[in-house]
């Protein structure tokens, strides 16, 4: 943040296509090594402080927020194409966030905090008294995502969960949307020093090569890595933290193409309806959404055939929205050309992408089950509002397709609910596959509540026993310590 | 088990310091492939038998390891030099694990379900029903601990906890009681049998080179791995995982040295009986316990040179035990020797230890604080029944050192329990260091309860957030899957 390297870039304004004007300066290794030093004498004095006081941080981060007022909406703007109900909302959900997770940690026994007595009678040995609790494991690297400047960025979900339970944190801001990241940065400092919360509780590094992203991950007082982005880029940061001396936890949601299993006796009644959710949520926000649903899978007859013309018909209808950024459209272009040139592919919604702009149009693609199952590329990830349907021959051959997929945030089951003897194995298949499950629904739009699960077998998430969203995300962050034969009196000022 | 390989080996007899008669064969990659395949195909089969079949499972492998009867106690004797108590106590812990997992799955919500009903009347956007349940993730490899033949090996913690949960187990035997460990896979197999499980449940694969360890965990086919042993062996095996194509969780308990910092205050009143409590743990089973005081922290003065006294004298009197293996007994007098080397330490008791048998007898050094911190070689494990005890100038002195240590196991104060204030920084300094923290106790004997945390920070462990010990451990073969819009009637079916 104090602008001592020489490394400067933008950002980029797509609905405009030009740059933005605020010239943003890469941190050096320097700045870096300031950042996790405050970060790591941080730790010990915030761990310490009460839950009443992380909640009244948290609460004065969603406030800071708020007083940044239209500046950050129409920063937001500039530097992603999106429209200002879609910041709106974003930026109401960073804000509720940060109440669940203050709320929670003044209320609830978010610790799992467990005594057992201790039973001196008991033979062949006694049994000491047991308290075991979960304290924060360290300083946290946040890495935002490039289509939520504000929920799963500076501010966002990793952000917030860590700094509830007790972990300072680091961001390094996504270079797409530095200003957004820089003002809300700002408003967490601000809201920090409002509640003197102990210096360098929070830091946020701009950089626009990757090196810098390697050098905080590698970093012996950084304990653990939030990430959330594409594959690539996980990967690339996961083989860094791998080299580590220390091993840390490295939680990486890496986005998934979210199968949908559309069965004809669903589409029998219903073809319109489904085609137009099924439509909407694979091209609402230009497809850039890690839940967006990029494979389809039907069995080839007449339903399914008239459930292309509806869904196309509602893909058209959607007409072109604007990418976040020139890089995310370059490779939403490739990536759905490639797959288009892969053998016998049948385009059935190609739009001719311009170069000179930003926008793009849906796209859908056929290919037959066998050859799905014949070419692993089918299953790379197109971000952006193409979705890959696939005829299957039958039941059974859509089961097999399933089973052969790799690991998905989530997967979904179009189907009479009446059927179940009949859709039982596809569930068992689709349960190894995915971390959400859903009935005659689409993955779009996650729900931040306990119940939820964000993340999913690799390649969807780095490790599939943890969530992304909700309030069971601080168990990243959280790890178990007992106390034995300690006095209750001695405890209760122990465990704050 | 089908024996084709070439490789042969036999187990050692450290009482009568002779190899045990019965001939081992290394398991051939083709036994490896054959046995993961199994595992694997067993998986979806096994997984979605009810609470009530896996548990009674569980309780016919204790019963078919009861009824192996004194052969098992005998081939444990004979492979461990350990005594005919010992063995009973540690068959015992096994069972009580078996059933405590068998209760657990039967009685309590362990799969953490929650439903959260549907909001239809919601605005701006209805929610929709969510049910959140754990899943196993797939075939576990186990790695047993040398110095539990029964406890944390073949039937272990590791096995028992993944096993309760739906994960099938492929257990590499251990090779200094793979007598031991044989007995209890063929009851393992008669109970899955017994109880109609798949084929595949569970496989034991023999192997005393390293080979078989690392293509067993490299295998695509393997979930995750549970590891108990050294932390060469451990990191080895750790760098194997990470170069997989598919991360997966890989949790390794690799021992600690177990810091006892031992304030004057305790020593003026009950130095005798602190002598008494420590001596038997740092030389109680030789040694040979991962959560063996290997490091006692003092303050220099008249109070600690009574207790060294005394200390002494309760160390002499246990005299010589014999040690598990050769391999173990060489060293540990490498390691205490090598310690010993190290600059101006002071034996208090040193044993001249005798090459043509297993046994040792308990050795006490004697160093500055400053000694200590100044080279971290002070920090390796001594796996015997040896201790370092350092000597600080004063509390102070005992905090930096705390903070100055690596990840530990647990850690342990002796101090009046009145002298709170006092002791505050030194608690938040072992807090920092240590998975399970005891005051005026020592840390031998880990009770397998809800309460206790076995584990720590690396290098103690190879993840913080879970413990090896109680049923919690089963959550390192779980991972949440979530139900959204699912209607009650099929949850029911489909969590089972």
């Amino acid at each position: 943040m104090s602008g001592l390297g020489d490394e400067r870039y933008q950002t980029f304004d797509p609905l405009q296509n030009i740059e933005n004007k605020t010239l943003f300066i890469s941190a050096t290794t320097a700045e870096l090594e300031e950042a996790v030093a405050l970060a790591d004498a941080a730790f010990p004095i915030y761990c310490e402080l009460s839950d009443a006081q992380r909640a009244s941080f948290l609460r004065a981060i969603g406030e800071e927020i708020l007083n940044i007022g239209n500046d950050l909406i129409d920063i937001y703007c500039k530097e992603t194409g999106l429209d200002r109900v879609r910041a709106i909302g974003e930026r109401d959900r960073t804000l509720y966030q940060l109440q669940l997770f203050a709320k929670m940690i003044e209320t609830e026994n978010w610790r799992n905090n467990i005594t057992e007595a201790a039973l001196p009678a008991r033979t062949p040995k006694p049994k000491p008294s047991l308290t075991k609790t979960h304290i924060p494991i360290g300083p946290i690297a946040v890495f935002g995502a490039s289509n939520f400047p504000l929920a799963y960025s500076t501010a966002g979900g990793d952000t917030a969960s860590a700094l509830a339970v007790g972990c300072p944190v680091i961001v390094k801001s996504h270079p797409m949307h530095s200003g957004c990241g820089a003002v809300v940065a700002t408003a967490i400092i601000r809201a920090a020093q409002k509640t003197a919360m102990p210096n360098g509780v929070f830091s946020n590094l701009n950089a626009k090569s990757y090196e810098l992203s390697h050098d905080l991950v590698k970093h012996p007082k950084i304990k653990a890595v939030g990430f959330t982005g594409s594959f690539s880029g996980g990967s690339a940061l996961q083989k860094t933290v791998f080299n580590r001396e220390e091993p840390i936890p490295f939680f990486a949601e890496m986005g998934s193409i979210n199968p949908i299993a559309i069965l004809p006796q669903a589409l029998e009644k219903d073809a319109e309806k489904i085609a137009d959710k099924i439509g909407n949520s694979i091209a609402i926000g230009a497809g850039q959404f890690c839940t967006q649903p990029g494979l389809l899978i039907t069995i080839d007859g007449e339903h399914t055939d008239h459930f292309i013309k509806e869904l196309t018909k509602v893909l058209e209808g959607l007409g072109q929205q604007c990418m976040i950024h020139p890089e995310l459209k370059k490779n939403y272009v490739r990536q759905s050309e490639k797959i288009n040139r892969l053998e016998k592919t049948v385009e059935i919604l190609a739009s001719k992408d311009q170069w000179d702009n930003q926008f793009v149009k849906p796209k859908l693609s056929i290919i037959s089950g066998e050859q799905f199952m014949a070419n692993p590329q089918f299953q790379e990830e197109v971000f952006g509002p193409f979705s890959l349907l696939v005829k299957c021959k039958d039941l059974k051959e859509i089961e097999q397709l399933v089973l052969h997929l790799k690991g998905q945030l989530t997967g979904a089951i179009f189907a009479p609910a009446t059927d179940f003897e009949y859709i039982h194995p596809l569930i068992q298949a689709f349960k190894s596959k995915v971390g959400r499950l859903l009935l005659n629904d689409v993955p779009t739009g996650v729900e931040v509540t306990t119940a939820m699960t964000h993340g999913g077998p690799y390649p969807a998430a780095s490790d599939s026993r943890f969530t992304a969203v909700g309030p069971a995300s601080i168990y990243r962050w959280l790890r178990p310590i007992t106390y034995q034969n300690w006095p209750n009196e001695l405890l209760k000022k122990i465990i704050n």
